[in-house]
């Protein structure tokens, strides 16, 4: 019924633009993004002709959400190719658009080694990139499959961890349709308690200092018909101490290989709260986001965003691509006023207590289950 | 030197308005206040000629802070009295224009007795509204004589509690000039650590969702000439994280007799995240703060304040006070979004390191140590 209702809901709305799209106008491929700089107030659509314009949204968080940004990256190669730009140092300037995100540098080596590959092999340029759009678009397709396993396998998870069926679920940032090629990560096992009729109520944290959580996930949720309610993050201390948090559903931009979890800043407060009021907190991720390379949590390189973002604020409906950064907002605090603004934190792996990827969940958090989880992968998806 | 420095550089300034005054213009008695909300861009002064317009200015936060709503309670009284409205009515709304406050209500009662008194034995209305207003005035001059106890108590407790000699202090809120008849409370003791050449980094939490951090303590920390860096309240986790807090100070609105913490929202957050890395977590409040008819934390009142200050957001130097909880900001989330917005959180007394009050110090924080410092204190009241 809730599923039925849900479906109502939605369809009585006109269809939210693709997070993101290939497009052959007679000029040329572009890629279509939905500027996310924009939302809720108005559904814009990004025009990226070349890599620099790409680069400059996913900079600007036009585009942004790790499996999504993996996504847009792979479509820059095979539209740097397609447009015959040099390939080589388009994968560069796209996998160094913003350093915490691994799903971006895998997105774009996947591409790459597409192009690589047929180039090896005697391919046309035209075929060459055609090898990279295919890869974008295998990629796309995956991710959407992965988001589904995902919603199946947390939702059951959710089943076993909190038997009682009706759960109050505190959430991040933003982690649905806007950031995946399909439903997304932490939002999409969201959706499936709801569709199941399982959600009594989703918590979202507005997500200070550009407010994701605010205007997309509450935005998402909307579209989606859940009983939401916003907090600002530091309103999430007092929803634990009363009992009125079940369990913290989170993405994730990056996961070492001892189970670090590297995601938007404030996730490691809302772990510690989590573990001191015996709350489940549960990552959710695709495989990935698993960088194995990356030993542990100390080694994950964390993005320092400009001071900018919390001094000053940008009204939304104004272009926040055109100025985030650059000094162009409100100012807050007074002129002069330093800010610490790290993009992400580290979560330990002893404060998170599952792992869920599309192929499995890794509980409790070790390096051994990570390791194990990603063989196990690998073999499959060798056979 | 850092003392000479911060006076230096607070001297080429011209001085700030006082928070509140008292003013005598020949059309009749005004109370004046800085309003808070305009700061830091403009600094407009706001006149109160009856209560309702005071009782419209607490509630708007024009003037805010626990130990400041107390004098501004008392005045308040005064006014009525000296303006020949009906006392006892103003009385019970001004005492009732934040719940949470328990200095609000003592400031109230401290004058309103004054002026009973002084009916009760035979004064004209004249001499009775004069009573009053020396009530409200010593109230003013007793609360900048606690906070220089403070001040002293809690530089000596950092220097107990860190030897090291140069203290990194994150604190949340505002607690300094602008909430007090002195230099505050928790920033009064940043304050004294800065003069003594011990404050390495003051740490400002921006506190959503009226930023007072980011407005307010930003200011008052830049008029000192302190080193201060801004945060938003979730950036905090990484901080401690990283071992780069030696202390949480903070204020209290209400101590309860458990020793119980009622303090803005996200101040329960720092005290889980304090405790988890072995931080002092440190309050410092007067002991007009203490209610001792308030058995523990689940008694404590908890002020829920309109969901548009999340939802939206009003620009810096637009009129805060004429737009709050109105409705009439720019609207970040999707319209309908509800919105969980406490004014305050509470800490139980095993998360706080030390009480400090004008009177003395409270560690461990157990209900025999509040009731002790309270027995102590009025005995010397008494004597």
């Amino acid at each position: 019924m809730a599923d039925q209702d849900a479906a109502t809901s939605v369809d009585r709305k006109p269809p939210a633009p693709p997070v993101l799209r290939w497009d052959e106008p007679p000029e040329g491929p572009v890629l279509v993004l939905l500027d996310q700089t924009r939302l809720p107030a108005e559904e814009v659509e990004l025009v990226c002709t070349d890599v620099p314009a790409l680069v400059r949204a996913i900079q600007t968080l036009a585009v942004r959400g790790a499996p999504v940004l993996g996504i847009a990256g792979a479509y820059g190669v095979a539209l740097a190719a397609a447009r015959g730009y040099d390939v080589e140092e388009a994968a560069g300037l796209l996998a160094d658009a913003r350093p915490t995100a691994v799903n971006l540098a895998h997105g774009v080596r996947t591409a790459l080694d597409a192009h690589r590959s047929a180039q090896q092999h005697g391919a046309t340029p035209e075929a060459a990139a055609q090898a990279a759009l295919s890869a974008a678009r295998q990629l796309h397709r995956e991710d959407a499959e992965a988001s589904a396993a995902m919603a199946a396998r947390g939702l059951a998870l959710l089943g076993e961890l909190l038997p009682g069926g009706s759960h109050r679920i505190l959430t991040h940032c933003n982690t649905g349709a806007l950031v995946s090629g399909g439903e997304g990560t932490a939002f999409a096992v969201a959706l499936a308690a709801h569709r199941a009729g399982r959600l009594r109520r989703l918590w979202v944290d507005e997500t200070r200092p550009l407010l994701q959580g605010a205007r997309l996930t509450a935005y998402e949720a909307a579209r989606s018909g859940m009983s939401y309610t916003l907090l600002t993050d530091n309103a999430a201390g007092s929803l634990f101490a009363a009992g009125k948090v079940d369990a913290v559903l989170i993405g994730a931009d990056r996961i070492a290989a001892d189970g670090s979890v590297a995601n938007k800043v404030g996730s490691y407060p809302l772990a510690v709260l989590a573990g001191y009021h015996h709350v489940p907190f549960i990552v959710v991720a695709p495989l990935t986001t698993v960088d194995l390379t990356t030993p542990d949590g100390a080694s994950i390189e964390i993005e320092q965003r400009p001071g900018s973002e919390v001094t000053q604020l940008t009204p939304p409906g104004a272009s926040r691509a055109a100025t985030a950064g650059t000094g162009a907002g409100a100012q807050w605090a007074p002129l002069g006023t330093q800010a610490y603004n790290p993009a992400f934190d580290v979560t330990p792996p002893e404060l998170v207590t599952a792992i869920v990827t599309e192929a499995g969940v890794v509980s409790p958090v070790t390096g051994a289950g990570i390791a194990e989880l990603c063989a196990r992968s690998r073999q499959v998806t060798i056979s």
